[in-house]
């Protein structure tokens, strides 16, 4: 019998759990699963007789070590900035580790340590990290071994609600990290390539620069920048390549108003209000406007908005940002703190609500004289609450990757991730058959 | 005979020099000038009697023990980033000191430790901070004696080119520390209060909320908020004051323009730029507009502009931005330092250029029911490329309140900036007489 030690069980672990329990006979597998909610781990695992639930505190080196001791396999799904520690305790204990975040550069630093040891630290094989790198690689090698030069590698991924369920003025509903989307872009400027010309655009530009995908049968998408685009070159083996570009889907009309949001500095994280406390979300709205005697929040708001074509307003208005309300009752909060349980009130998924993946990938590359596209896209739809499209996406790459070391069919040591085509072709095949497909489309430009 | 110890002989010692050194003999002292540079201290010295040139490292606390034990006084010009340690010295040898800076937390720490030594570290006695303190303070006392209640205070002040002087489309040139100027308003949002409603102003709009000021005589101003006006409500003893502002005087068109910069992203210098060194201002500019296969950089930033009313495109123009030029050489340079060496090509002050100083005061208060305004402002012009306007408005209070330390007139122990009455008053009053004087107009509203 061979255990897998899955750390964590929020968010994308159910589809992990689930996974890996059905396949829990054929793989002769035990699963230990650690969270400090027994209720959370058996909400998933429902007592499976396959399965184990460990209360103990992750972090605390000595209540893990026995459970570590005992495993063939660790899957870290704890926020990404413990995975070093983790880390480092699998090269001890010469244990393999799965996590689907990026490669820190502190996780980087193992890499000698963890082929010494003759283990594999697999990273960024989720979604955005994860089927990105997979779907990409997959048409880069392709072209490659036909010969072909790639020109220009184009890459969109957005984590969205799904159509049926979209029934707000953003077209949008949190299918993630609530604060991960609210600074978003934050930090030095979206870098990225254009014909071979760098292109800097700063955060308060970017929701302003979109690109626009359609999708056939899903409609229109617009995107903006992600933060660094250039890294990519050298991950997918595209160094000289003159035009790289990854980007975020949003839904038409979301990047404009949510510009107006960083304009009037509601974003902003870096300082916290006085008695924010104390304030409302029209007096939080108020702050940001120029005083005036008489005019109320909302006409300084139309003249901030100026022009308004995408409906911004409604945006506003659908947040309860004008309706008299309580206090948010947030002390010591930031801009960015304040809007986020602004946002949270009204744009969270309800109960039967399903949410939606999509990536885009779109390539231009020369073969034999001439100018070839090669566009390919997935869209997956939630199932639920529980196994969401981003639970599914992020987790069934991870615990295909995990059954595949169990079986001995990744032979690769150190830091890494699934860029090689033992890796990924049967990854992407098995995901082919769990409903997340890619649809290729190729022609002659 | 008592000695004054000098850190630094750069910019606005020259005022601090030539005053205490006219005043030598009148006080019995010598001036001990501490700089890297002797050749710097000579100029400014021009070897006189009653002057030092001790070209020690000032920062080699060894090197300057022996010339700290022999003063009466310590008058630090060093980077704020040092007055800490050389504080620090004071207290432990017992000599006064005064510093232009702001009062940093790891000063204000050392109150307790300066008054058990005896010892006065005074601050924030130059130009703002300094002589806006001071002739704030003169009319808040005044109207406190009176029994007014302040209901608005806002304070305006900038350092610019003299009127005679001014022939470029910036109404601009450098009078100080070009970096400071490129990053004015970076870091959290401004924060002011107007009719007890708190307002913050984030970076990305600073530029674009202006107020304006016209001086008899001068013309007219425009203004952005400062970052933290809030603070001066205790400072001043003013808490409860319904309206508080202080800003920063730019000559009209320039912060329209300003802002421009801002939302390209030319001043962001929290990342490094890729290959900086090969950057030519053009390729630079280009980096931040949207790449298109066949528009030139000039139109597309007539593009960027928009609708132009402030003839911004000539302010760019001005600093060659669009002429074939050599690249800039400057290796991992942020955009901010790559934008300081153009600007500081056009904008530096040429030879026989003058400055000026404007400060304006707006007081609104009530008494026996009426409601009273009163303006006061200060306009001083440069002397030369020496005695700058920031060189005597930053000098020459630190060197006035140098003398009255040495003279005895100055009780007061601890860390101080110049808010009390027996400090302002001989300073603003010998001020007067020397050029830097204040008109203040009162009248019912």
């Amino acid at each position: 019998m061979k255990n897998i030690l899955l750390l964590g069980a929020g968010l994308s672990s159910s589809s992990i759990i689930r996974y890996l329990l059905e396949h829990s006979l054929e793989l002769n597998l035990e699963l230990l699963v650690v969270d400090q909610s027994e209720e959370l781990i058996l909400s998933k695992t429902m007592s499976h007789p396959r399965s184990q639930a460990l209360t103990i505190n992750a972090l605390d080196a000595e209540a893990r070590k026995p459970h570590l001791l005992k495993a063939d396999l660790v899957i870290s799904m704890l926020p990404a900035r413990f995975h070093t520690e983790i880390a480092k305790d699998c090269i001890l204990y010469k244990k393999n580790l799965i996590t689907p975040s990026y490669i820190s550069p502190e996780i980087m630093a193992l890499h000698d340590e963890a082929i010494n040891a003759g283990i594999l630290i697999m990273n960024e094989i989720g979604v955005d990290p994860g089927i990105d790198h997979m779907s990409a690689m997959a048409i880069i090698d392709k072209v490659k071994a036909q010969g072909g030069k790639m020109h220009s590698f184009k890459s969109f991924c957005g984590g969205l609600v799904a159509p049926e369920f979209d029934n707000n003025p953003w077209h949008y509903k949190f299918t993630w990290n609530p604060r991960n989307v609210v600074l978003a872009g934050q930090g030095g400027a979206s870098c990225f390539i254009e014909e071979n010309q760098y292109k800097y655009i700063p955060y308060r530009r970017l929701f302003k620069r979109l690109d626009h995908v359609t999708i056939d049968g899903f409609g229109e998408f617009e995107a903006y920048a992600n933060r660094d685009s250039l890294k990519y070159r050298s991950i997918y083996g595209l160094e000289g390549i003159p035009t790289i570009y990854r980007g975020t889907f949003r839904r038409p009309g979301y990047s404009e108003a949510w510009s107006q949001m960083i304009d009037l500095g509601l974003t902003d994280d870096n300082y916290v209000m006085d008695q924010s406390e104390k304030l409302t979300p029209r007096q939080f709205l108020n702050a940001f406007l120029p005083y005036h005697p008489t005019r109320s929040v909302e006409d300084k708001l139309k003249d901030f908005l100026g022009e308004d074509k995408s409906n911004m307003f409604e945006k506003f208005q659908f947040l309860d940002f004008f309706a008299d309300a309580a206090p948010m009752g947030i002390q010591n909060a930031s801009p960015a703190q304040l809007l986020q349980e602004i946002l949270v009130r009204k744009l969270s998924l309800s109960k039967g609500d399903k949410d939606m993946l999509v990536m885009y990938h779109e390539f231009v590359y020369h073969l034999n004289g001439e100018q070839h596209r090669i566009t390919s896209h997935m869209v997956n739809l939630g199932e639920d609450q529980t196994y969401t499209s981003m639970s599914n996406t992020v987790g069934l790459p991870v615990a295909i990757c995990a059954k595949m070391i169990l079986q001995g069919k990744i032979a690769l040591k150190g830091v890494q991730m699934p860029i090689m085509k033992d890796v990924y072709e049967p990854i992407l095949a098995e995901l082919d058959t769990l409903g997340i497909s890619f649809i290729e489309k190729e022609e002659k430009i």
